[in-house]
């Protein structure tokens, strides 16, 4: 017989959370303000300001109580399991109900006081996943003179859909987050339309060099409703994922437009929808939806720097996104600019092939090798370890999303002075060869590089032995300054023959698509993607709190971004979805404070 | 904070499990037969017996521990969770070790006593799938000249099984029974290859009638590995399942040779393989196994009555494996002959396509009304209540092994007297339309009439009541005694006009394809397949105590038979798949007590 007694901090966090649920009940914003700490972050994904949004301070909780609390009307505060204490914080799960959706929320408090907050939207009511209790029957028991099958409706459904009968949402890019925000919608029966330019779901991995496999291990990677099997490899090969993404589409029965182009889009005011111009197998397509998502990625164009004499060379050049593998140069001289993820990745399979390579460093470089960048830095949340312990990636996701990003890196530095001990000796080598090494501005290392700037590190899998032994050639402290027919010059003077030069020099902003797609009005409109604002290299404030203008509403109505790693396209895919269903179903929508744009790109 | 104290059930349990197993690991088998109670079942799945057979009664116990004690050599008996008690009866369940393999149990005792014990193997020691933290990494860091990808790996032995190299296992068959012996099998790196007539996996559920869905619910139904997510419907589509299957194959990386039909198969003595002669996608290959599985279904060839006559009909006439389906039948006169599942769904489509319909029944048949059969019968351990108690379908299987073939239908009938009870109305209307019923011979229903012969029910999901209010018309207590140009010529002297005549009149015992593919002697010792020899009708004794020839060594070495609903596939694949490792592992797998063949067909 199990017998639950609660607990001395279960019994604090079911105190607060009954306070608080009184104070809001009763419309009392004051009370409910009162019970945070000075130092308070309370991080709302949609539930209670239509947004995706982190209130920092008391001044910003009671502001956001006084314009929302009417509207949201919040109830039904109950704590779930046992909460925890450690270190003097009292950590809690709760559910939560408002008055259209039904909500999930994460509670830390510093002795009696919230310290984070976060709450989250699960479902709308009346509009729940038909799963578990609530499944179809699928089949029509009885006799039904001219009934369609289900295979009969998915083939009605593909002949009509965008040509008869239009979307209420297009998601423009079919990799792993197209994919992911289009089984959510499926579920919540939003008509949806992803268009994809490669034929098949899969093919942006597949097309990929051929020795790539994931740098998150699968306990991260999982995407929704249908896990991977328990054998799955840690790092899963680029053509695996490939084919499961191909498979979850299919059997998540998305209406998926392989081979299919975006050649612009409009917003048409008078109809209140969008013209979508596309191009499917060729043939021109017009789709007319409410709402518009572009799911390209974390990055937009690929940065291509001009370099004096580029026209003149005769060898092979291109960004590091064309670059076909290294099959064709075996005995070649390759001269890789950047020195970054795809640097690394690249200059290590060109040497594994017999080319003689030179790797160009212009500015330092975070190194996070990945045993320990797994062990260190995601071993809590994501390991066999962590499902063991009950942490779940649902759970997990949970735990990640309610650590506000402004003390984020607070989090992370801890983790990086150990990575630096741990592995002093390939620092120490890399560093001798003349690579230039960060921890990020403030030593907070590899994420919160990814989630200020989406570039600055390389998690070695390898090639860092090869740079440290002298295998990959390293010019450091260095750009090229000219190219030349057969060679480049660096800025310090050096010559080096080139047969092929790859530019590993990073994208762009996700908003540059706009501007040819949409136009350069509403691209600087809809201003800078990704980022925080947090006034580090390549992250210019002001401080946003939030990435900017992901997964939440822009500055240009119905038009959205998605994208980001497994993990974020899988969490987030979550309340873009959740958002999308809301104005499909007609339900209001009220946005608090819209993020302004302060960068054009 | 939970405490955990041990109930007086789990005391009892865990007192006998420590005397069971002290006495055998003393090797008395004297004192562990006593600890049985005079009616007693020891149900054992591979780990004991490397059979699946149940000893019945004390001596039976004791002659199987007496051959075998010494070398299965068991051990660590340990109880898992906490016991139940109910109506005098004791359950629990435990873990036990053998010498070479790892096995999970269950047990049920009156008073002290053991009433029933179930052991089955689940895996073998150093041949454990590599699964959670055994997983493979996947990326292989590090730098590797020359290294293959995985999708490198995956063309080479696409290209080389089967022709280069040879693989350890060939199953006959690439339906639901093949394939989930395939993942298995692939799981536990033995070399497999599955050959299948249909291009596709999941070709022989899209080339059924259209409006099939699966009559058992999706907590029945789930595949190993990788269960159907949560919105599943609970009867799935053909097409839907067609789907899944196909890429079920792909994500699990079977080697699947669709278009393929085995031609001849024989035992090659001197080499101790198979010589297998298959046609693949035309081009004649050999396959050189060493073991052998047919996984064909749970039928043999089709049963087609000789009726005088059939030759000068002018219409259409066929099995009803060979119907196409009602689309081309509109206004035509149909009899289908038979009155189980096939024929009333043929029937309801024929009927619902505004074909005039009779139906002959020859013989009395079991309805169990679809809503009844759920709840009654199988809502305790395959539903959504049962997942909410903690049964999934992994506990559900083995709950459902550790009742004993003997006693089975005593758990039965119950479940039937309530349907009676329940679907009382049906019943009678039925009756008054002329339709014969029965329950069994025993009033035990549906699932020991499919364990028993295969046959003999319908689980109505609608045309019942076409029977019932006459749209079906209905000849019972009939047979078709001759054939005529356009009609048929009943037993009672009645003649009906045909267009058409369907044969829904079942299917042979699974052997008989032997006789075509071997030999006819090979198929006669391997003997009939299925059924429990329990002497009721269509299944003549002895009685057997398993059914015959499944998951399970045969009387011709190195030849298996697969198959069964989605369940038993599920399930028994564990088992035999188990089996083909020992012996591809090269482990001695003594064969305790293998089954005789008692009837040729």
């Amino acid at each position: 017989m199990t017998t639950e007694t609660l607990t001395a901090p279960t019994e604090l966090a079911s105190a607060w959370l009954a306070r608080f649920g009184d104070a809001l009940a009763r419309g009392d914003a004051a009370a409910a303000t009162a019970l945070f700490d000075d130092d308070c972050y309370w991080r709302d994904l949609v539930a209670f300001t239509w947004n995706i949004r982190t209130q920092e301070g008391k001044a910003a909780v009671r502001a956001m109580l006084d314009a929302r609390l009417a509207d949201v009307k919040p109830s039904n505060f109950a704590i779930e399991g046992q909460a925890t204490e450690a270190g003097g914080v009292t950590e809690a799960w709760f559910r939560f109900e408002t008055g259209v959706a039904r909500g999930r929320g994460h509670l830390r408090l510093k002795g009696d006081k919230a310290w984070t907050l976060l709450t989250t939207m699960t479902e709308l009511k009346g509009h729940e996943e038909k799963k578990g209790e609530r499944r179809i029957k699928g089949a029509e028991h009885g006799v039904h003179p001219g009934r369609k099958t289900w295979s009969e409706l998915r083939e009605e459904e593909a002949r009509t859909l965008g040509y008869t009968e239009q979307p209420y949402v297009v998601i423009v890019g079919g990799g792993q987050g197209g994919i992911m925000l289009g089984a959510r919608l499926r579920r919540l029966g939003v008509p949806a339309i992803i268009i994809e330019k490669n034929p098949r779901p899969g093919d942006s991995w597949r097309k990929r060099y051929k020795s790539l496999c994931l740098h998150d291990p699968v306990w991260y990677d999982h995407l929704p409703y249908l896990p991977f099997p328990d054998d799955w490899p840690v790092f899963a090969p680029k053509d695996k994922i490939g084919d499961w993404l191909e498979m979850y589409a299919k059997v998540m029965e998305l209406n998926y437009w392989g081979s299919t182009v975006c050649k612009k889009a409009t917003w048409n005011e008078s109809r209140q929808e969008w013209d979508i111009q596309v191009e499917r197998e060729g043939r021109p397509v017009t789709l007319r939806p409410k709402e518009l998502v572009f799911a390209l990625g974390v990055s937009g164009y690929p940065n291509v720097p001009k370099i004096p004499g580029a026209e003149s060379f005769l060898g092979d050049q291109h960004h590091s996104s064309q670059h076909p593998g290294p099959e064709n140069y075996q005995g070649k001289k390759c001269v890789v600019l950047g020195s970054n993820n795809s640097s690394h990745d690249i200059c290590a399979a060109l040497w594994e092939h017999g080319a003689d390579v030179t790797m160009v460093q212009r500015s330092s470089t975070h190194i996070a090798p990945s045993d320990s960048l797994m062990e260190l830095a995601l071993g809590g949340l994501y390991s066999e370890q962590a499902v063991k312990n009950g942490i779940d990636h649902h759970t997990a996701d949970l735990i990640f999303a309610s650590v506000p990003y402004k003390i984020m890196h607070t989090f992370h530095v801890p983790v990086y002075e150990e990575m630096k001990k741990r592995d002093a000796d390939l620092y120490a080598r890399l560093e001798k060869a003349g690579f230039m090494l960060d921890f990020g501005d403030d030593g907070s290392g590899l994420f919160m590089k990814y989630l200020r700037r989406g570039s600055g590190y390389y998690i070695d899998v390898g090639a860092c032995e090869l740079v440290a032994n002298g295998s990959i050639k390293l010019k450091s402290r260095v750009n090229i300054e000219r190219i030349n027919p057969k060679s480049v010059t660096l800025s310090d003077g050096t010559e080096l023959p080139a047969d092929l030069i790859v530019y590993a020099t990073g994208y762009g902003s996700m908003n540059g698509w706009l501007a040819d797609l949409i136009s350069p009005e509403v691209a600087d409109k809809v201003g800078k993607v990704w980022g925080l604002g947090s006034s580090t290299t390549k992250d210019p404030g002001p401080w946003e709190g939030e990435l900017r203008n992901m997964w939440k509403p822009t500055q240009v109505p119905h038009l959205w971004f998605h994208g980001g790693n497994l993990h974020q396209s899988r969490h987030y895919s979550q309340f873009l979805s959740l958002q999308l269903k809301a104005r499909h179903a007609g339900i209001a929508t009220p946005v608090y404070e819209l993020a302004a744009a302060h960068h054009k790109r």
